[in-house]
Protein backbone atom coordinates (compact mmCIF):
# COMPACT_ATOMS: atom_id res chain seq x y z
CA UNK A 1 0.00 0.00 0.00
CA UNK A 2 1.41 3.20 -1.10
CA UNK A 3 1.37 6.03 2.06
CA UNK A 4 -0.04 9.76 0.35
CA UNK A 5 2.01 12.71 1.82
CA UNK A 6 0.30 16.36 1.93
CA UNK A 7 1.51 17.88 -1.48
CA UNK A 8 4.18 20.38 -1.12
CA UNK A 9 6.25 22.87 -3.57
CA UNK A 10 9.14 21.42 -1.62
CA UNK A 11 8.56 17.80 -2.04
CA UNK A 12 7.05 18.50 -5.47
CA UNK A 13 10.22 20.01 -6.62
CA UNK A 14 11.61 17.36 -8.73
CA UNK A 15 8.51 16.29 -10.48
CA UNK A 16 7.64 20.00 -11.15
CA UNK A 17 5.37 22.68 -9.96
CA UNK A 18 2.95 23.23 -7.43
CA UNK A 19 0.03 25.58 -8.47
CA UNK A 20 -1.41 27.56 -5.90
CA UNK A 21 -1.27 31.19 -4.66
CA UNK A 22 0.63 30.56 -1.19
CA UNK A 23 3.89 31.54 -0.86
CA UNK A 24 4.24 32.75 -4.92
CA UNK A 25 5.04 36.59 -6.31
CA UNK A 26 1.79 39.02 -6.67
CA UNK A 27 1.68 42.34 -7.33
CA UNK A 28 -1.26 44.28 -8.06
CA UNK A 29 -2.88 45.00 -11.46
CA UNK A 30 -5.80 46.87 -13.15
CA UNK A 31 -5.85 50.02 -10.90
CA UNK A 32 -5.58 47.70 -7.85
CA UNK A 33 -8.86 45.80 -8.38
CA UNK A 34 -6.64 42.49 -8.98
CA UNK A 35 -3.94 40.95 -7.64
CA UNK A 36 -1.75 39.01 -9.97
CA UNK A 37 -0.19 35.61 -8.25
CA UNK A 38 2.46 35.77 -11.01
CA UNK A 39 4.04 32.69 -13.21
CA UNK A 40 2.89 29.93 -11.20
CA UNK A 41 3.87 27.22 -13.60
CA UNK A 42 5.84 27.15 -17.08
CA UNK A 43 4.28 25.85 -20.11
CA UNK A 44 7.24 23.45 -21.64
CA UNK A 45 7.43 22.54 -25.14
CA UNK A 46 9.57 20.33 -26.74
CA UNK A 47 9.90 21.63 -30.55
CA UNK A 48 9.83 25.06 -31.85
CA UNK A 49 6.57 24.65 -33.88
CA UNK A 50 4.61 23.43 -30.95
CA UNK A 51 1.60 25.06 -28.94
CA UNK A 52 0.23 25.10 -25.47
CA UNK A 53 -2.96 24.28 -25.19
CA UNK A 54 -6.02 24.36 -22.57
CA UNK A 55 -8.30 21.91 -21.96
CA UNK A 56 -11.15 20.33 -19.48
CA UNK A 57 -10.58 17.07 -18.07
CA UNK A 58 -13.32 15.37 -16.75
CA UNK A 59 -12.35 12.68 -14.52
CA UNK A 60 -14.26 9.74 -12.53
CA UNK A 61 -13.00 7.97 -9.67
CA UNK A 62 -11.33 4.72 -10.51
CA UNK A 63 -12.63 1.75 -8.52
CA UNK A 64 -10.97 0.74 -5.41
CA UNK A 65 -8.33 -0.23 -4.59
CA UNK A 66 -6.45 1.06 -6.86
CA UNK A 67 -3.27 -1.05 -8.35
CA UNK A 68 -1.01 1.15 -9.57
CA UNK A 69 0.56 -0.80 -12.26
CA UNK A 70 1.60 1.20 -15.10
CA UNK A 71 3.15 5.22 -15.34
CA UNK A 72 3.29 7.41 -18.31
CA UNK A 73 4.96 10.38 -19.22
CA UNK A 74 4.89 13.19 -21.90
CA UNK A 75 8.35 13.86 -23.50
CA UNK A 76 7.63 16.61 -25.83
CA UNK A 77 5.84 19.22 -22.86
CA UNK A 78 4.61 19.75 -19.40
CA UNK A 79 1.09 19.09 -18.10
CA UNK A 80 -0.87 21.09 -15.50
CA UNK A 81 -3.83 20.20 -13.93
CA UNK A 82 -5.84 22.64 -11.77
CA UNK A 83 -8.73 21.75 -10.03
CA UNK A 84 -12.18 23.66 -11.08
CA UNK A 85 -14.10 22.06 -8.09
CA UNK A 86 -12.49 23.06 -4.95
CA UNK A 87 -11.49 18.72 -3.99
CA UNK A 88 -8.21 17.27 -3.22
CA UNK A 89 -6.53 15.10 -6.03
CA UNK A 90 -4.29 12.83 -5.79
CA UNK A 91 -0.60 12.58 -7.54
CA UNK A 92 1.32 10.15 -8.27
CA UNK A 93 4.55 10.10 -9.35
CA UNK A 94 7.52 8.08 -9.72
CA UNK A 95 11.92 8.80 -10.10
CA UNK A 96 13.65 7.92 -13.08
CA UNK A 97 16.54 4.99 -12.48
CA UNK A 98 19.25 4.91 -14.20
CA UNK A 99 18.04 4.34 -17.77
CA UNK A 100 15.45 6.56 -17.30
CA UNK A 101 12.81 4.04 -16.44
CA UNK A 102 10.23 4.47 -13.45
CA UNK A 103 11.43 3.53 -10.23
CA UNK A 104 9.84 4.23 -6.65
CA UNK A 105 6.20 5.31 -6.91
CA UNK A 106 5.52 8.49 -4.17
CA UNK A 107 1.46 9.41 -3.70
CA UNK A 108 0.73 13.36 -2.98
CA UNK A 109 -2.76 14.60 -1.99
CA UNK A 110 -3.75 18.26 -2.57
CA UNK A 111 -5.48 20.74 -0.15
CA UNK A 112 -8.69 21.04 -2.94
CA UNK A 113 -7.42 24.29 -4.04
CA UNK A 114 -3.64 23.11 -5.44
CA UNK A 115 -3.11 22.02 -8.91
CA UNK A 116 0.22 20.97 -10.83
CA UNK A 117 2.55 21.11 -13.51
CA UNK A 118 4.40 17.53 -14.32
CA UNK A 119 7.65 18.81 -15.74
CA UNK A 120 8.57 17.50 -18.97
CA UNK A 121 9.18 13.55 -18.74
CA UNK A 122 8.09 13.33 -15.38
CA UNK A 123 6.53 9.77 -14.77
CA UNK A 124 3.18 9.83 -13.78
CA UNK A 125 0.01 7.67 -12.61
CA UNK A 126 -3.21 8.59 -14.81
CA UNK A 127 -5.28 11.19 -13.02
CA UNK A 128 -6.48 9.65 -9.99
CA UNK A 129 -9.62 11.47 -7.74
CA UNK A 130 -11.10 10.93 -4.74
CA UNK A 131 -14.52 12.64 -5.67
CA UNK A 132 -16.90 10.59 -7.84
CA UNK A 133 -16.15 13.12 -10.86
CA UNK A 134 -13.98 16.05 -11.15
CA UNK A 135 -12.82 18.71 -13.80
CA UNK A 136 -9.85 20.06 -14.22
CA UNK A 137 -8.23 22.72 -16.82
CA UNK A 138 -5.20 21.00 -18.19
CA UNK A 139 -2.89 23.09 -19.85
CA UNK A 140 -0.34 20.61 -21.97
CA UNK A 141 1.39 20.65 -25.34
CA UNK A 142 -0.28 20.79 -28.99
CA UNK A 143 2.78 19.38 -31.77
CA UNK A 144 3.96 16.70 -33.96
CA UNK A 145 5.04 13.61 -33.06
CA UNK A 146 4.66 11.04 -30.07
CA UNK A 147 4.29 12.77 -26.65
CA UNK A 148 2.87 9.60 -24.44
CA UNK A 149 4.82 7.11 -22.91
CA UNK A 150 3.17 4.39 -21.22
CA UNK A 151 5.04 1.97 -19.70
CA UNK A 152 4.07 -1.11 -17.58
CA UNK A 153 6.12 -1.16 -13.84
CA UNK A 154 7.83 -4.25 -12.99
CA UNK A 155 5.87 -6.23 -10.27
CA UNK A 156 8.12 -5.50 -7.41
CA UNK A 157 7.52 -1.19 -8.16
CA UNK A 158 3.78 -2.09 -8.48
CA UNK A 159 1.92 -1.03 -5.38
CA UNK A 160 -1.92 -0.41 -4.87
CA UNK A 161 -3.91 2.58 -2.99
CA UNK A 162 -6.67 2.56 -0.53
CA UNK A 163 -8.89 5.06 -2.19
CA UNK A 164 -11.87 4.04 0.10
CA UNK A 165 -9.88 5.10 3.15
CA UNK A 166 -8.43 8.35 1.15
CA UNK A 167 -11.88 9.55 0.43
CA UNK A 168 -12.56 9.11 4.43
CA UNK A 169 -9.93 10.77 5.48
CA UNK A 170 -9.69 14.00 2.70
CA UNK A 171 -12.95 14.48 1.26
CA UNK A 172 -15.92 15.49 3.11
CA UNK A 173 -18.72 14.02 1.39
CA UNK A 174 -18.02 11.22 -0.89
CA UNK B 1 -25.18 52.59 -20.66
CA UNK B 2 -23.74 49.02 -22.69
CA UNK B 3 -25.80 46.57 -22.93
CA UNK B 4 -24.84 43.23 -21.94
CA UNK B 5 -25.41 40.17 -23.95
CA UNK B 6 -24.89 36.53 -23.19
CA UNK B 7 -21.46 34.78 -23.93
CA UNK B 8 -21.61 32.37 -27.63
CA UNK B 9 -18.65 31.15 -29.14
CA UNK B 10 -20.02 32.47 -32.18
CA UNK B 11 -20.09 36.31 -31.17
CA UNK B 12 -16.95 36.35 -29.25
CA UNK B 13 -14.86 34.50 -32.37
CA UNK B 14 -13.90 37.57 -33.72
CA UNK B 15 -12.19 38.11 -30.34
CA UNK B 16 -10.87 34.69 -29.40
CA UNK B 17 -12.38 31.23 -28.25
CA UNK B 18 -14.88 30.47 -25.89
CA UNK B 19 -13.58 28.07 -23.37
CA UNK B 20 -16.31 25.64 -22.49
CA UNK B 21 -17.35 22.16 -23.06
CA UNK B 22 -20.57 22.04 -24.75
CA UNK B 23 -19.91 21.25 -28.22
CA UNK B 24 -16.22 20.79 -27.69
CA UNK B 25 -14.34 17.78 -29.75
CA UNK B 26 -13.83 15.26 -26.59
CA UNK B 27 -12.99 11.37 -26.48
CA UNK B 28 -11.83 9.11 -23.60
CA UNK B 29 -8.58 8.66 -21.94
CA UNK B 30 -6.44 6.95 -19.48
CA UNK B 31 -8.86 3.49 -19.78
CA UNK B 32 -11.99 5.34 -20.06
CA UNK B 33 -12.13 6.70 -16.91
CA UNK B 34 -11.23 10.48 -17.97
CA UNK B 35 -12.64 12.52 -20.92
CA UNK B 36 -10.55 14.84 -22.51
CA UNK B 37 -12.45 18.30 -23.57
CA UNK B 38 -9.43 19.05 -26.70
CA UNK B 39 -7.49 22.16 -27.31
CA UNK B 40 -10.32 24.24 -26.12
CA UNK B 41 -7.95 27.42 -26.40
CA UNK B 42 -4.29 27.71 -27.79
CA UNK B 43 -2.37 30.27 -26.52
CA UNK B 44 -0.45 32.45 -28.81
CA UNK B 45 2.70 33.75 -28.48
CA UNK B 46 4.33 36.99 -29.99
CA UNK B 47 8.39 35.39 -30.21
CA UNK B 48 10.04 32.42 -30.69
CA UNK B 49 11.60 32.31 -26.75
CA UNK B 50 8.43 33.40 -25.03
CA UNK B 51 6.41 30.61 -22.96
CA UNK B 52 2.83 30.43 -21.69
CA UNK B 53 2.57 30.49 -18.77
CA UNK B 54 0.14 30.22 -15.41
CA UNK B 55 -1.15 32.36 -13.06
CA UNK B 56 -3.82 33.46 -10.79
CA UNK B 57 -5.81 36.85 -10.85
CA UNK B 58 -7.32 37.28 -7.33
CA UNK B 59 -10.17 40.09 -8.50
CA UNK B 60 -12.53 42.89 -6.48
CA UNK B 61 -15.85 43.89 -8.47
CA UNK B 62 -15.69 47.51 -9.12
CA UNK B 63 -17.70 50.14 -7.91
CA UNK B 64 -20.87 51.00 -9.60
CA UNK B 65 -21.52 52.89 -12.10
CA UNK B 66 -18.21 51.17 -14.15
CA UNK B 67 -17.05 53.66 -16.24
CA UNK B 68 -15.57 52.23 -19.32
CA UNK B 69 -12.94 54.67 -20.26
CA UNK B 70 -9.46 52.65 -21.68
CA UNK B 71 -9.24 49.38 -23.03
CA UNK B 72 -6.00 47.23 -22.92
CA UNK B 73 -4.47 44.56 -25.19
CA UNK B 74 -1.13 42.49 -25.61
CA UNK B 75 0.53 42.61 -28.74
CA UNK B 76 3.06 39.36 -27.87
CA UNK B 77 0.22 36.81 -26.50
CA UNK B 78 -3.16 35.49 -25.87
CA UNK B 79 -4.67 35.51 -22.65
CA UNK B 80 -7.18 33.53 -20.94
CA UNK B 81 -9.06 33.74 -17.96
CA UNK B 82 -10.95 30.39 -16.77
CA UNK B 83 -12.99 31.39 -13.62
CA UNK B 84 -12.50 28.89 -10.13
CA UNK B 85 -15.41 30.00 -8.33
CA UNK B 86 -18.17 29.16 -10.64
CA UNK B 87 -19.36 32.72 -10.71
CA UNK B 88 -20.49 34.51 -14.25
CA UNK B 89 -18.07 37.72 -15.13
CA UNK B 90 -18.35 40.32 -17.62
CA UNK B 91 -16.20 40.66 -20.94
CA UNK B 92 -16.15 43.71 -22.60
CA UNK B 93 -13.96 44.01 -25.77
CA UNK B 94 -13.96 46.50 -28.93
CA UNK B 95 -13.50 46.36 -32.52
CA UNK B 96 -10.66 47.69 -33.85
CA UNK B 97 -10.65 51.08 -36.79
CA UNK B 98 -8.90 51.13 -39.60
CA UNK B 99 -5.70 52.59 -37.59
CA UNK B 100 -6.35 49.62 -35.13
CA UNK B 101 -7.39 51.72 -32.29
CA UNK B 102 -10.56 50.67 -30.50
CA UNK B 103 -13.83 51.12 -32.33
CA UNK B 104 -17.36 49.86 -30.79
CA UNK B 105 -16.87 48.26 -27.36
CA UNK B 106 -18.97 44.99 -26.78
CA UNK B 107 -19.74 43.21 -23.54
CA UNK B 108 -21.14 39.94 -22.89
CA UNK B 109 -21.54 37.94 -19.71
CA UNK B 110 -20.62 34.23 -19.27
CA UNK B 111 -22.76 31.64 -17.97
CA UNK B 112 -20.74 31.34 -14.41
CA UNK B 113 -18.58 27.73 -16.15
CA UNK B 114 -17.21 29.59 -19.60
CA UNK B 115 -13.83 31.25 -19.52
CA UNK B 116 -12.38 33.24 -22.87
CA UNK B 117 -9.07 33.22 -24.19
CA UNK B 118 -8.31 36.60 -25.72
CA UNK B 119 -6.91 36.30 -28.88
CA UNK B 120 -3.42 38.45 -29.32
CA UNK B 121 -3.62 41.90 -29.59
CA UNK B 122 -7.35 42.13 -28.69
CA UNK B 123 -8.70 45.36 -27.14
CA UNK B 124 -10.34 44.24 -24.04
CA UNK B 125 -11.26 45.96 -20.94
CA UNK B 126 -9.17 44.79 -17.69
CA UNK B 127 -11.45 42.03 -15.55
CA UNK B 128 -14.76 43.30 -14.18
CA UNK B 129 -16.48 40.50 -11.87
CA UNK B 130 -19.76 40.15 -10.78
CA UNK B 131 -19.48 39.08 -7.13
CA UNK B 132 -17.36 40.51 -4.95
CA UNK B 133 -14.81 38.99 -5.53
CA UNK B 134 -13.20 36.20 -7.95
CA UNK B 135 -10.25 34.31 -8.88
CA UNK B 136 -9.06 32.92 -11.82
CA UNK B 137 -6.89 30.90 -13.59
CA UNK B 138 -4.78 32.97 -16.26
CA UNK B 139 -3.23 31.64 -19.23
CA UNK B 140 -0.84 34.18 -20.69
CA UNK B 141 2.50 34.94 -22.27
CA UNK B 142 6.11 36.06 -20.61
CA UNK B 143 9.07 36.73 -22.70
CA UNK B 144 10.78 40.49 -23.27
CA UNK B 145 9.58 43.34 -24.81
CA UNK B 146 6.32 45.37 -23.86
CA UNK B 147 3.09 42.95 -23.94
CA UNK B 148 0.66 45.92 -23.21
CA UNK B 149 -0.34 48.80 -24.66
CA UNK B 150 -3.40 50.67 -22.80
CA UNK B 151 -5.43 53.33 -24.41
CA UNK B 152 -8.15 56.12 -23.64
CA UNK B 153 -11.30 55.95 -25.52
CA UNK B 154 -12.32 58.92 -26.92
CA UNK B 155 -15.29 60.25 -25.15
CA UNK B 156 -17.37 59.28 -28.43
CA UNK B 157 -16.73 55.60 -27.63
CA UNK B 158 -16.88 55.69 -23.40
CA UNK B 159 -19.90 54.61 -21.87
CA UNK B 160 -20.62 52.91 -18.26
CA UNK B 161 -21.98 49.74 -16.96
CA UNK B 162 -24.54 49.24 -14.68
CA UNK B 163 -23.08 46.98 -12.40
CA UNK B 164 -25.84 46.54 -9.82
CA UNK B 165 -28.40 45.83 -12.60
CA UNK B 166 -25.98 43.16 -13.52
CA UNK B 167 -25.55 41.93 -10.03
CA UNK B 168 -28.93 41.28 -9.59
CA UNK B 169 -29.96 39.50 -12.90
CA UNK B 170 -26.63 37.18 -13.00
CA UNK B 171 -25.89 36.40 -9.40
CA UNK B 172 -28.37 34.71 -7.02
CA UNK B 173 -26.40 36.69 -4.38
CA UNK B 174 -24.20 39.34 -4.64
Amino acid sequence: MLPVQPLTKEAFAPFGEVIECQGAENFAINKGFTQRYHKLASVALGQPDDAAIINVFRSQRWPHPVALTMVEQHPQGSQAFIPLDKQPFLVVVADKDTTGQPDKLQAFVTNGEQGVNYALGVWHHPLLILAKQQNFIVVDRSGSGNNLLEVDLPASKQTTLDINALVAQYLETN
